[in-house]
């Protein structure tokens, strides 16, 4: 955010950005090296490099080893104000969806982290599946998923096929579809764990998404910790207030102040 | 996220997390040093540290320069699925919302980032106040905001107490309220100046929310790019599905596939 005085990096970048916007660099295009960007804009080096560090975080472009800042190719667009999956939302879009297992087990619920007991309301011997999975739009790593489903609830899933939607197996076989998701937002860095699994960089912006879901008929059947690339995916919030004000007031809707 | 194997620091962070959920430490409570807790949990030092590290990264503890490790205050809420203003939001949660007007001016669309022209259907000749305002709970910094208001539709806001809801100035003199918000989410972290501003280390997780906000009559009326501590917020989303499936598919709307 621009302040009192904006500093000159920022200058620099917003022409940079605006440059990027406007197709002046085709994704995977090379940019002009920071040398040649300072020369070309009458900056100091450093000043570019601050324009250029700060389009790497934001995801617009892409820093290559020893081979200097590529265009971006365009994020892909996630609607976190939807209960539609991953999947549903990769096909809207014209992206094929895919899941790789990187593991899946059977726990009773008082052998994993108490949270997941306490939102699926689970009692410590009842069991639940642990499923993590690397989801990929076209190919491409964009979320690592740690989903647990209540046994009971959801069916044997080690008989699904866990690399397409559980959404629409738990609809198909169990007649289970979201009415409600809660999901807790939080910025971050990606560890090098994370990173080396989702195919990118240590410290590349990533967003953690701590969700439970409920049926129709309000029972939780979902608990997930996800972390979402944010250097790949453009989340969006969309939000229609009430078109008459409320009678109460409410936690979650209304439509006034700022 | 665990994948195969959790990492020994995970363990512990586990174990920190849950004992400060728990109320072992109060809030602003001293933790042991990482030495002692290396020591006391039988792991490396550089273990505790890690793990002390995700705590700090969670906001869940605070480092305070050679004076060691501190419980953090709990979060403050923010439901990002609600049109309502952030003063709403904050008085609420019985947290006293208040605002320091940092800079403010009436401007040409021309003149300011293209995205403000177009987000807000405006001519480069069409004035716009841009106002940049600290936002505080309890007198503690929370965001900063760069907002735009079309000077037609909105009326001389030089008038309008700057340090209160804009949103509660608007319905009051110009009966403007909120029918729908479209918000999208960067996760980042803070650079110098801003976490300046925000009375806060460099670094610290921060979530951009660039936001367009929209009138009853569906006329575009704010645009606004913000700066929220995600030390200090816990982001909400909460979304309800349609009772009963869409009979058209919908971008935002759903409940299917996971």
């Amino acid at each position: 955010m621009t302040s009192r005085v904006t500093p000159a990096y920022r200058h620099i970048y917003d022409r940079l950005h605006e440059q990027l916007r406007g197709g002046v660099y085709a994704p995977g295009e090379r940019l002009p090296s920071e040398r040649q960007l300072a020369t070309d804009l009458q900056v100091s080096r450093m000043t570019a490099r601050a324009a250029v560090d700060l389009l790497v975080q934001r995801g617009l472009v892409e820093r290559r080893e020893r081979a200097g800042v590529y265009a971006a190719r365009p994020k892909i667009e996630q609607v976190l104000s939807s209960t539609a999956g991953l999947s549903q939302q990769l096909l809207q879009r014209g992206v094929h969806p895919g899941a790789h297992v990187v593991s899946f087990s059977r726990l009773r619920a008082g052998e994993v982290s108490p949270e997941v007991g306490m939102q699926l309301e689970l009692g410590p011997v009842e069991q639940v599946f642990r499923l993590v999975r690397l989801r990929t739009g076209n190919g491409e790593p964009l979320a690592l998923e740690e989903s647990y489903f209540p046994a009971q609830l959801c069916g044997d899933l080690s008989g699904a096929d866990l690399t397409g939607s559980v959404y629409d197996h738990l609809e198909t076989h169990r007649g289970l579809r979201v009415r409600r998701s809660r999901q807790e937002l939080e910025p971050g860095l990606l560890d090098a764990e994370d990173a080396l699994l989702l195919s990118t960089h240590p410290g590349s912006p990533v967003l953690r998404v701590i969700r439970t879901a409920w049926t129709e008929k309000a029972v939780p059947f979902e608990y997930a910790r996800d972390l979402y690339r944010a250097d790949r995916i453009r989340f969006i919030v969309d939000t229609m207030s009430r078109p008459n004000p409320p009678a109460e007031p409410s936690d979650t809707e209304g439509s006034e102040n700022a």
